[in-house]
């Protein structure tokens, strides 16, 4: 695919801006299972096209998340069949001038198909897959410096001439939030902060941001993240933890329920690998793994068929727990040491 | 007490200023157990001082906590007997012009004790209290909407004219982020989030901080919030845990290790305050309650001879457990209803 390179970050493509602001009709879709960035992004987005007078249309095959509901514009997604939901866009507005696609750049990732002409606008901070390989007019905009879909929304609502208010500002301060660990990870960077005074500025509460994105468990699952901190073993610098199908069926919790379950042995200053293990069927496990510093999950998740980056990463495995246990400590010694 | 008010908290008052520059001979103080913000801030201000040429002795009745001794200059912090340190110290660079207390308002809480005629100088952000009633020459800066004394630190660094390098850099921003929950908390403005800009620019790796500060404790304190949380018990909306002193042999732990146990059932959407009480003799226990929004446990503290601020509170209560624990919710539901 044709990456356009944009001069910095702060100023985006000329074609993503002249594209929009030619354009009236357009869906905006994100990627599967989605979290605060992609969610606030795509919201803030939908919001300042159709400041602009641009019909809109949002999508993600899931729901958004309960923690997510706060977010004034969240109740713009349909999640509803994406062929019939454009159908009846097309019907209503007339053609539809692109699929603008957010924080994900393939359409396998946002789970929809489109027509063989249809104009596909990317915006994310992802790496890109090969995976474009449909006749398909593509205008990409891919920054991988970028902390966060949100920021690279930011600067193109500046250039669209569109003010950043109040709702805009709260979707795209919980985006960023989201994905540098409200400040903590390694990609926050001096801008990063700048930016985010700037959105605080107009309004929104920190503490309730951090609320809605850190607070806000369900008793049921706070009661299986215990059950799961009772199976923690540590073997040298590696963390296991797991969670079985009678630990879900106890406590009245369901898959997603364990999301983040991994990151919690990492607050152990000697643990440089975290192990969590849930039960997906009898002899069925998923991993996850999350690891400081340099050493890389991301190729152990390969070698078990999974993938991820250097310090998270995950797979399916099959096998009775204890095995799988095994192994995994096995392959990890070979990376850690 | 005089308090001086400053235009703004940008603006540190003149005479802290004046004073500084004309003196030569300073010993910095801050309160005992100290955390982030006082041995960041009182770090950054010495080392601020004696690059104009000033001599300075830091001084914390406790020791650095082992979390906080990746920061630079950490090690200048004496706390052998204080009468001694300024006695040695007088002996072999001469008078002391002023004692400076940080991140405290009273000699009290600094555990410390001075001549007579000594010139105190206090920079905090906490509100003052009365407890200044000796006869003492005191320039009191106290600014309570700063969050953090760290935030006041960097002001009257600027004003001094000294540059802000890497050094001072990591210890206010770590002074920051403890204060500030790296920026979760209701006292992050849009000006914290801008200066906390501008010291990541020197060269800070917030992701450093955040493992120092949040992901290195050891094993046995997390095997003991392990056997803290399995204790959780939820009546209405309000979360009860407790350590015994038993748990602390199990695990090889000690009070200290408690630190932030009382934070975690706040994690869970329905919790309105959370109760956590740690053994410290056989019938004698401390409570910490955490509360969220217009829940005031400090008025409760109060009741039962404690204090503390709206949100987070605590107090030393006598007798068995399971009665403790009816007084205490007794008492709550007056309150959060």
């Amino acid at each position: 695919m044709d990456v356009i390179s944009p001069p910095t970050l702060t100023s985006p493509p000329k074609e993503v801006i002249e594209f929009l602001k030619k354009s009236k009709n357009l869906i905006l879709a994100t990627h599967i299972n989605p979290e605060g960035d992609a969610i606030g992004s795509t919201v803030a987005l939908g919001i300042a096209l159709e400041r602009l007078g641009k019909n809109t249309l949002l999508y993600d095959r899931d729901r958004v998340p309960h923690i997510y509901r706060f977010l004034p514009g969240h109740e713009r997604f349909s999640n509803s069949d994406f062929k019939t939901l454009i159908k009846g866009f097309q019907e209503s507005r007339g053609p539809v001038d692109a699929v603008i696609i957010l924080d994900c750049n393939t359409l396998e990732r946002a789970a929809i198909e489109v027509p063989p002409d249809t104009t596909i606008l990317i915006i994310d901070h992802h790496e890109p897959s090969e995976a474009f390989k449909k006749p398909a007019k593509i205008i990409p905009w891919i920054e991988p410096s970028a902390p966060a879909t949100g920021v690279m929304v930011y600067y193109l609502i500046k250039s669209l001439g569109v003010e950043i208010d109040f709702e805009i500002s709260i979707n795209l301060y919980t985006a960023i939030a989201i994905d540098t660990g409200t400040f903590r990870y390694s990609n926050t960077t001096p801008e990063t902060l700048n930016l985010a005074a700037e959105l605080l500025s107009k309004g929104v509460r920190p503490e309730q941001i951090s609320e809605a994105l850190y607070d806000s468990w369900s008793i049921n699952r706070f009661k299986l993240l215990i059950e799961c901190l009772n199976t923690l073993e540590i073997i040298d610098d590696i963390a296991i933890t797991y969670v079985t199908e009678e630990s879900f069926k106890k406590t009245g919790t369901s898959q997603e329920d364990t999301e983040n379950f991994s990151n919690f042995p990492r607050m152990i200053r000697d643990v440089k690998v975290s192990v969590f293990l849930r039960q997906i069927d009898i002899n069925k496990w998923k991993a996850s793994l999350r690891s400081k510093g340099d050493i890389d999950v991301g190729e152990v998740a390969r070698v078990f068929g999974g993938g991820g980056h250097r310090n998270a990463a995950g797979f399916i495995i099959e096998g009775r727990l204890e095995e799988i246990k095994e192994k995994i400590k096995d392959r990890l010694k070979l990376v850690a040491k």
